[in-house]
């Protein structure tokens, strides 16, 4: 465990840089029942911050597993009327939405696929006012790690309990930023950070982009005429900057769902509520997924692409350079919060209404005309080698390299 | 900690014995996040009994302290509208509830009993269907305890975590009689060693009881004629057996709210809401409280007293005899769960309606008139010593001993 010294530095970034908490706005943090430590303290920041009323949320992935392992498929279309009536009601009343991960990576292995993702259908339609809180800039949101004993086993098997925690626990402040004099100051430079590229990106209006490496992809993406890349922080359309994913290294935007053409090879696992997908391809034909294959969880990559018509097809890509700070540290962290920030990525499903100009004021369809991919679900999976090439396709032809080696070019 | 067997044998005797869980039902559980461990066992032995779903509900103490500090009384007549609908909506599927007991008994101690106060009346108020399924049966509840190191530090401040751990834990097994062979045969013999004295006491038609110790104890309460003892297990309207205490010693009954005469001294600390009240006493004058005082904590016992109205009146007397096993260990759990369980006590506030004949068909108001006291509040007080003497008086004066020297007559 971390020096209480330095959990409750780590708290404060979360409330404080996070969420950038307002005197008289409210927080709602989940977590499991093992980060109650860090749950205190973030508390107490929120109250020291001001906050009018903070609710903790404690599971228990245990139970929860045991549920998945008891009950029937049918139980899972059924979402807690008590969970929705909490998750609108704080997203309603403008709370900040602080989600600490710390789930055993393995966790939900082996349970049935479709309990999965009927469960997060299930929620997805229940909590609304939740889901829109966050996807329409409504809602500060955060998601930060914490190390558990379960997943500290998983991404060091071969050390002791203690030990793998205390490795977990740094690489989880260091690739947080959370470690330093200041840590709230790190955070705005880092975000400032992220302004050139941003703005580099926005200013070529590039057409495509072409990705390609030794693993077998080669792949063009369709971008939107009005697309706009984004990444580091996020404003509220009341203003409020925040940092979503803490940690964050990558650039991401929504692509045209209608025009993605060749294959895909995946470069890390994907961890889909607790199970694992291991060396899996996908191919798309016409912005569709048209064929897929994994050499380990190819029912969970089945179940994640026939959620609906929408996951099969992209609402993300990312530009995230090799080499950055998380995936320096060298650890596969068996957690999307941490290894999507390590390589470039794509995702299947749902794509981000602020990723085109006006999006926010847009319902489903609209978005959907505009390019912006509908669906319940947003999966990342990982593509970024050390060999990737990414080249910006304008609408005149003219190619511009964007990433060389792994790299920005 | 007890071995994975012993706590794996008292999970299957709380939700087999103590809740009688019925195949299709559902089972509602609460508890502190430090007892995830025993959470764990009670949701896989439930669905084991077919149980049809099992909502598992956390809370962290050190967090809910941290709000009692922080937020203001106002604050605290609001109960969160999401656990209304979570506690409602599972007492109207005909849930058995279940509570895990272990908290710091001191973990409250300094907060403003105005807050505590307000939070329980909001509750009572937002939860009539949860409350009304357990006062007119309903609902199946059961309240057990589980040893966390806070409480365990508190019963025995001069060991060792570890071993104050273990001995608390060891009192909690052995007291809840979940230690033996078979401990649900032990607990229906239990069960029915309390129908012959309730049988008795039934026959007796007693118009009123005298309290009488050297502690200065000096009281007459009147009882209801219809009114009814009862001790051991319950049963709901639909005939459903279960243990709502475990342990249980407890042979009670709601007096006639309105003859009650006297003075009554504590013989030992109350705790509420993690509060202590020491060596207090209590006026009565016509059924109502009129003086009262204590060495410390006089003001917890004034905000008990003033909940309201029905707060100034007995809603309970119960008999236990000295020198039970949980007298017997000699340990001050500072629990009321237990401690009640190793005196004779009485309780300020709401009566029980089940004590009298066809009372769980009357409303609130047809219950008072009956004799049976309602207030929004329930708290338990010791009054039992090894030289309490308790004589039964019949309506034509004659009296008949029913304690002597602290036990049976």
């Amino acid at each position: 465990m971390p020096s209480a010294e330095a959990l409750k530095k780590y708290a404060h970034l979360l409330v404080c840089g996070g969420c950038n908490l307002q005197p008289g706005q409210e927080l709602y943090v989940s977590a499991d029942v093992t980060q109650a430590p860090l749950v205190r303290l973030i508390v107490a920041e929120a109250y020291a911050a001001g906050a009018s009323n903070v609710t903790s949320y404690f599971t228990d992935e245990q139970v929860s597993r045991i549920n998945y392992d008891c009950k029937s498929v049918e139980r899972f279309s059924e979402f807690p009327e008590w969970r929705a009536v909490l998750q609108n009601g704080v997203a309603e009343r403008g709370a900040a939405l602080l989600f600490i991960s710390s789930e055993d990576p393995m966790g939900f292995a082996g349970v049935d696929p479709k309990k999965l993702s009927a469960f997060q259908v299930a929620a997805t339609k229940a909590c609304r006012a939740w889901r829109d809180g966050m996807d329409f800039g409504r809602n500060v949101w955060v998601i930060a790690g914490a190390a558990s004993p379960a997943w500290a086993a998983r991404v060091f098997p071969d050390l002791p309990e203690e030990e793998a925690m205390e490795r977990l626990w740094q690489a989880i402040l260091l690739t947080a930023r959370a470690d330093g004099d200041d840590p709230l100051a790190d955070w705005r430079a880092h975000d400032e950070s992220f302004r050139d590229r941003t703005a580099w990106l926005n200013q070529q209006r590039f057409d495509a982009l072409r990705y390609r490496n030794s693993l077998g992809t080669d792949l063009v993406i369709g971008l939107n005429p009005d697309g706009l890349w984004a990444g580091g922080g996020e404003t509220t359309v009341s203003g409020q900057r925040f940092y979503p994913n803490m940690p964050t290294e990558e650039i991401y935007t929504t692509p045209d769902w209608r025009r993605v053409d060749g294959v895909v090879v995946a470069s890390m696992p994907l961890n889909h509520g607790g199970a694992l997908v291991r060396d899996f391809r996908v191919e798309f034909k016409n912005g569709r997924v048209c064929a897929w294959s994994a050499a380990e969880g190819e029912d969970i990559l089945t179940s994640i692409i026939e959620t609906d018509e929408g996951a099969h097809h992209l609402g993300e890509c990312a530009l995230v350079p090799y080499g950055n700070p998380i995936q320096r540290t060298g650890v596969l962290f068996l957690n999307t919060l941490y290894d999507e920030n390590a390589a470039c990525h794509l995702a299947l499903g749902r794509g981000f209404a602020e990723c085109v100009e006006g999006g926010r004021d847009l319902d489903a369809e609209a978005l959907k005309e505009r390019g912006i991919n509908d669906s319940m679900t947003h999966v990342d999976f990982m593509i970024g080698t050390a060999d990737l090439t990414i080249t910006g396709i304008k609408a005149n032809g003219e190619e511009v390299p964007v990433f060389v080696n792994g790299v920005w070019a």
